[in-house]
């Protein structure tokens, strides 16, 4: 657990439940992580385990500071932020999970529940590379890919809460399958597993080719997206043609989100973009050239800033944002440091 | 001109400027619309013209009713609804034309100015078959495909108030050429201009199959997705397949905008739909069961119901929405018939 100050007013919590592991940060009003923490999921463990886990989590980020004022949670899975309840997240394998309800009696305040990935877009915006904006696309590109759209300065949720799954438009009709009920999707060609898949099916059809990939991933099945762009990033070229397709598609696909959703800024992150910066700029320069020019004309595409604390970070705000009178600015430390220079 | 009653309290206007007619109608607050005109645009009008024959339009539907108390415009282009201004309206090549403020002066009450679009999506919502929807997707497919958003009861608009150019999302990666930057547009195989574009193709490579298509459009520059349509619903087994080929492809179009929408209530309509309705339960059944889960599981796909006059209705709407205190539901009906009962 590291640790700077936390100072009583900012003791708001962010969590974030992934499906592999727990986390939890006490963040600041300005978005600054001051204490930081977290924990790996064993397989299968159910819900009660997993909760169990997160309040330890937060008990040791809080330590002797007393309880929160205020409880963000990001979760991997389709929540309903009105009740709180986790109505299902597939790969932690839960079902209507009260969550917001356990974790406010838990620690007796405010406990706002979010979708993972939304909340990531409302760190990106509030405290990110997204700060001011009034419209914004997140394209989050890790194993799969999520989305995120605040539009006219607020965050959309969707008839069922699932609002910006911008991964699952076709991308080539009939093309190749995805986890979703669909063939062909952007996630099929662009998420992680599918970068991967896409080179160990190169490498074993051009073994030639592939040496050098194969060579630095050490095994075929360690050829994984990462694998990937470090190898591109070193200049083998079958994994620099891959890596450039891989910014063909995504520019495929975020040209007609552009169009749909005319954003002013679009925010790409996740572990593909930050493994392989430079897909930034091909989708940029597509998405200039290719979509309708009002559209076009609007927007602006860079990366995320925050990484993985962007989730900890939105949720605290979400949580922050429901407080009856949010915290004023930080003042007190302001004066103390004044008072002592009167003493001087 | 066609006339009903004009109750002095329901004096707001609905007016529509298409790329070949202007039309303006007096609009209910039930969204009846209670008289309604229209003429045909010339080619080649610039904006005065046009604003010209548009105010004598509406002298005509308002005779000695005195004047509108708000005014409402759907345009075809692009609009700042803040300003009233038409920013760019290609059709009409109109560029930063101020028509909410000459209207406002003509009229001498408020002049809402909103996309064509945006208006017929708003009318559908408000008195048409998307009433009482908080999450709804309009997709009108006439000649091009257009758009419009409602989510959690709000309309959107986007940076440039181009959101919702949903007929710009990939289809078929590098397939056929668009009318806009790209290739292989979702309105590049299901807009009107396309299913004519790709019927007269089948009936020049294939003379004997496209027979029964020919004779009935009369002559090969007259097959366009009417007699597309008509002669589909006539059994001519060419007509047939492209027709099916067209509800493929728009359902394809649709998953990945339901999946990042996540709408309630999809409304197809626009003229291409009209003409051949079944494209309706094609593209149901799709998205049913090619959506994610969450998304296929919320929405359901129904037909618009307002047809052309769904922008007056909802530009009517719009400028009511407006006016500093909204007319009061009409009450005075209801509590008759209860005093009847009571003399009984």
């Amino acid at each position: 657990m590291a640790r700077a100050s936390t100072p009583p007013a900012s003791r708001v919590l962010g969590l974030d439940i992934g499906a592999t592991k727990v986390s939890a940060a006490v963040v600041a009003d300005d978005g600054r992580i001051l204490s930081h923490g977290g924990r790996a999921l064993h397989d299968n463990e159910g819900s009660d385990a997993v909760i169990d886990d997160l309040i330890q989590v937060v008990r040791r980020s809080l330590r002797d500071d007393g309880p929160p004022i205020a409880v963000g949670v990001g979760v991997a899975g389709q929540v309903d932020p009105g009740t709180g309840v986790v109505l299902h997240a597939p790969n932690l394998r839960w079902r209507d999970v009260p969550l917001g309800s356990v974790l406010s009696s838990e620690f007796g305040c405010p406990v706002v529940v979010e979708n993972d990935v939304r909340a990531a877009t409302v760190g990106e915006w509030r405290h990110g590379a997204g700060r001011g904006a009034r419209d914004l696309l997140c394209v989050f590109v890790g194993t799969g890919i999520g989305g995120g759209v605040i539009s006219d300065g607020r965050l959309l949720q969707g008839a069922a809460h699932a609002l910006g799954e911008v991964g699952h438009s076709l991308l080539v009709s009939g093309g190749r399958r995805c986890h979703c009920p669909a063939r062909g999707c952007l996630e099929a060609y662009v998420g992680g597993w599918a970068i991967g898949e896409r080179a160990r099916e190169q490498v074993r059809s051009d073994p030639d080719r592939g040496a050098g990939l194969l060579r630095r991933a050490g095994s075929e099945e360690a050829i994984d997206a990462r694998a990937v762009g470090e190898s591109a990033l070193a200049g083998d070229p079958l994994s620099r043609v891959i890596m450039a397709e891989t910014g063909e598609y995504l520019a495929s696909g975020l040209v007609g989100l552009v169009n749909a959703f005319n954003p002013a800024l679009v925010l790409l992150g996740g572990g593909v973009i930050e493994g392989y910066p430079a897909l930034v700029d091909v989708v940029s320069e597509r998405v200039r050239t290719q979509c309708q020019p009002p559209a076009a004309r609007a927007v602006t595409i860079s990366r995320a800033r925050l990484g993985h604390d962007a989730t900890l970070i939105g949720a605290a705000e979400l949580a922050r944002a429901r407080l009856p009178t949010p915290p004023a600015p930080v003042s007190r430390p302001v004066r103390i440091r004044a008072r002592r220079v009167v003493r001087r």
